[in-house]
């Protein structure tokens, strides 16, 4: 992972470990309630379904109490709001280190694409991220943050659209953008296609074919 | 919808119907059995989520007995199986009909990538979509109709990617298949951000930077 700082590294590490009750931490390892909550929920919304988690199982899985999530969480969509910030933090300092890299020249377009790429397929939370999805569409807190996520996301795609050709124009910034918007999260559903390329062969043929598109997409 | 034959515009108009108890539909138009709980799934599938719909609900929204139910279905998950299925058809007719015209040289490739993108940007069930692709993660059969679906839809692609550029190498093909699958899959979600343009110019503007990325694909 050398894209992320030690805040990403010990995120990661508590969102990949399984909190389950054979799993032995050192104490001073140990993540905090609120991490082991989220821990928890990641798996069971995957596993069960958002809606079929009850409180009790995740208190079980996180090994707190059911009032220690009530006194960090007001309810269940408040967890998957939790889980969305996140994300999001996570997704920003990513892409801000990978924009940083190829606005000031130390890394090309087509690196900073690659690399955003096997972030976008390194995501093993496919099934909460569509859970997540269809909660956006009922829940007005949970669909405004994912569009504050995407309205983030989409300022660093432009700007890296405009480093890799710098002649194209407001509309076809727009364009290209809600192109690169589009392929960047169609990504994250590949597993459900049976699709023919490994990762690493994936983000580098589809940042190749997307600097192909960029460098001739004047209308 | 100069896409679609009688077959499909009659399953919109059973899709598009509200179905709930105010509806009055002439007796000799009014849609089977099957057809009414399917409708009424994706309202309530999407509305309330797939776990917390229960049958009576449906039954009550479809109109029909929860026996009748279980005599047409084995379980919510053959629901869910025949929404996919239905959608399947429908897909395969448009996709096949775009993708003869495009082969024949009735419309051009930009013609046709336009096409799909206007249908994959028409569908008002996103939130169905999602409920269902998190399903597809936790139901082996519901994963596996899902993947033949992808398979269908991959290989239109790849003949309308064929006859946008013939000098494609098996390599380059593959990639610019895996890209059109993720970019298309990706604009049906496109409404959880805040896109700035809209139908028909998301729809021209991208057939047009598609087409872009396909006459430079070779690598």
């Amino acid at each position: 992972m050398p894209l992320a700082g030690a805040l990403l590294r010990s995120y990661k590490r508590v969102k990949g470990q399984k909190v389950g009750a054979g799993n032995l931490v050192a104490a001073q390892q140990r993540p905090d309630g609120r991490s082991r909550i989220i821990a928890a929920a990641r798996n069971l919304f995957a596993s069960r379904g958002f809606h079929l988690t009850a409180m009790s199982e995740l208190a079980a899985e996180a090994q707190v109490s059911v009032g220690q999530i009530y006194r960090l969480f007001k309810n269940k969509d408040d967890i998957i709001l939790a889980i969305v910030e996140d994300d999001h933090r996570e997704w920003m300092v990513q892409m801000t280190q990978v924009r940083d890299a190829a606005v000031s020249g130390r890394i090309s377009p087509a690196e900073a694409f690659e690399r955003l790429i096997l972030e976008t397929l390194s995501d093993e939370y496919e099934t909460l991220t569509f859970e997540i999805l269809a909660e956006a569409g009922r829940s007005a807190e949970v669909g405004a943050r994912i569009r504050q996520f995407a309205g983030d996301f989409r300022a660093v795609l432009r700007d890296l659209a405009c480093r890799a050709n710098d002649r194209l124009g407001e509309r076809d910034l727009e364009a290209v953008t809600e192109l690169l918007m589009a392929t960047l999260f169609g990504l994250s559903g590949r597993n459900l296609g049976d699709h023919h390329l490994d990762r690493e062969a994936t983000a580098s043929e589809i940042a190749r074919l997307i600097m192909a598109m960029l460098k001739n997409a004047e209308s």
